[in-house]
């Protein structure tokens, strides 16, 4: 287990923000739960008691509005470099929001906002190549960004370009990532690690033999289709983002207080980033991924067959596959099968990999 | 007039983002038309024709729902110092989101996100302030942080702390900033200038006889008062923040294809602002304001009366005042009556004070 779980809180090394905060594992929950949210809860909020706000540390936040939700989500994104195969930054802004709202079940984003900041100097031709990605992003998405602002900080005060997208979608019915009980079954969507991977290949200029790619993707028709084909089976969802499928699943069974088991032999994943996480030393469930989502299904073997006849039939569910389950057991522990035993699936504390998203 | 209104777009020097581009002025404007809200056109929007999105430039967004709207606005703030006299980035922050929405008529926030981005190293007990700033700020306006995000840069990626806010609210009557016609009376609600003001003098060490304190405040109460008193007499409303008074006035001519008349000897100026922006050169109608909204009205004495009326009982309107009026005349011409004769009011083209908000 991770060792730095029992550090207590406030401890002279922690009296400063530094890059394992930002990372999506236990010390970024920490410093949020801890200093972020602290005082909101005093205040009264619109929706009284049903809002699912900061405190659930979801993917979003649901709001009641009338017998519906409005379902908002936020995300800053940093990645470097900006551009990087298979997407940059303006896709990866894109695709990220419309994944957080589908996340909660919001499937049919009413806009995005986008908030950028610039460095001075900062190439025009980049930003336009960086708009026209929002703008294809956006529409494979069948969304479009209603408001943005614009702020320029000087040469050396941020570096190239931040982008900051919020999105909003009104639905009926919310899935959270805290629905899981034993029983259920854990889907995920595709092959893991494949934008993680990509970037620290790009990043190093290392080559391998085959080309490795960012999965990024807006998984809102994905979830869409699954959800219609599932009726309430799905009663949990989250994307493996910073922190991968490790931090993803921690989250969920710390949330549900149940306990998960995954079987390392079934999940997907491709040749070239198994050799490239290898070679890189990097543990491919701690690495993140931008099109790939975790789903929790409960029911009989029909019902998950169902959902995975859904996704498979989308050409981003594809490698769809049943990885696990939820058992009795201690809550919020996440177990690795490897075929040859089992082991604790660690969560990162630290950032193997900086500015990931 | 501004000499640089005639520059063509794509000049060699236009090829990069520079501080002008971030200053709310017209370059500003130039950069997001030319290129920030490219493509967007042709996507299909949820609400259709109906939608106030980013081809409007206003405040915020404007989402047809039902019988009333769904107002979203969001602004990313990069203000240095972080601290500053009358507040800080996170009072800025929760403040220029709400008034954003008021602007919009928008006066009861759902609730805002927050995306944050910290640099390495920067200190908790700063975050902890900043935090408990927001907090304070959104008790004053009546709402909350509902969802947020977490990013951590490098050192020297970017500068001590970035917050990006979006604020989401509905209502029934939708304000624009593009509602002038002639005969409409221009009200400000208090005096100009003092955030601007108080930032340079913070930022280089200048001590005044008088203190100078920034103004950011939440208006969305002012701004409820003033329409419940006003009916529908408010017929357009902006609030004065980078660009100050001139830019807000210049934008919101140019959209009610009207010409404004201000007089100078009326617009409410603290005595130690006028000095300090003597002192520095600086034109306080170019100077950001963070707590104050410039709204037109419509119809008669009494009409105006009834506006002011409401604004003076608030402790935030106090000094609201009838600054000038809509003539016929060339649409988006911004006319400064000096007591000695009529000049033109200049717009910001660069930047006088990069990071003000």
């Amino acid at each position: 287990m991770n060792s730095a779980v029992g550090t207590p809180p406030g401890t002279s090394a922690d009296r400063a923000v530094t890059l394992k905060h930002g990372a999506g594992g236990r010390a970024m929950r920490r410093l949020i739960e801890e200093t972020l949210t602290a005082g909101y809860a005093a205040l009264a909020t619109p929706g009284g008691d049903r809002v699912i706000g900061l405190a659930a540390m979801d993917d979003g936040a649901a709001i009641p509005l009338g017998d519906a939700w409005l379902v908002v989500t936020t995300d800053a994104h940093v990645i470097h470099p900006i551009v990087f195969p298979g997407g940059d930054i303006g896709r990866l802004a894109v695709c990220g929001t419309v994944n957080d709202l589908a996340m909660m079940g919001a499937t049919e984003p009413l806009g995005l906002t986008c908030a950028m900041i610039v460095e001075d100097g900062f190439p025009r031709t980049e930003l336009e190549r960086v708009q026209r990605s929002m703008v294809e992003a956006c529409r494979e998405a069948g969304t479009t960004v209603v408001t943005g602002d614009t702020k320029v900080m000087g040469r050396g005060e941020v570096d190239g370009l931040v982008l900051s997208t919020t999105g909003i979608a009104v639905t009926r019915t919310i899935v959270s990532d805290a629905g899981l009980r034993p029983g259920d079954r854990l889907i995920i969507t595709g092959t893991i690690a494949d934008h993680g991977i990509a970037l620290m290949a790009k990043r190093h200029g290392l080559a391998f033999d085959e080309e490795l790619r960012s999965d990024v993707a807006p998984l809102n028709g994905l979830v869409r289709s699954a959800l219609a084909a599932a009726g309430g089976a799905i009663v949990a969802m989250k994307d493996p983002t910073r922190g991968g499928v490790a931090s993803c699943l921690h989250e969920m069974a710390d949330k549900s207080r149940t306990c998960v088991v995954i079987h390392e032999s079934v999940v997907p994943m491709t040749a070239g980033v198994r050799s490239a996480a290898e070679l890189l030393g990097l543990d491919p469930f701690q690495i993140a991924n931008e099109g790939k989502a975790i789903m929790g299904v409960r029911g009989d073997d029909a019902a998950v067959a169902c959902v995975l006849t859904a996704l498979r039939a989308h050409a981003l569910g594809r490698d769809a596959a049943v990885i696990g389950e939820c058992v009795d057991g201690p809550a919020g522990r996440v177990v690795l099968d490897t075929g040859f035993g089992r082991r604790l699936m660690s969560e990162v504390e630290g950032d193997p990999l900086p500015r990931i998203c």
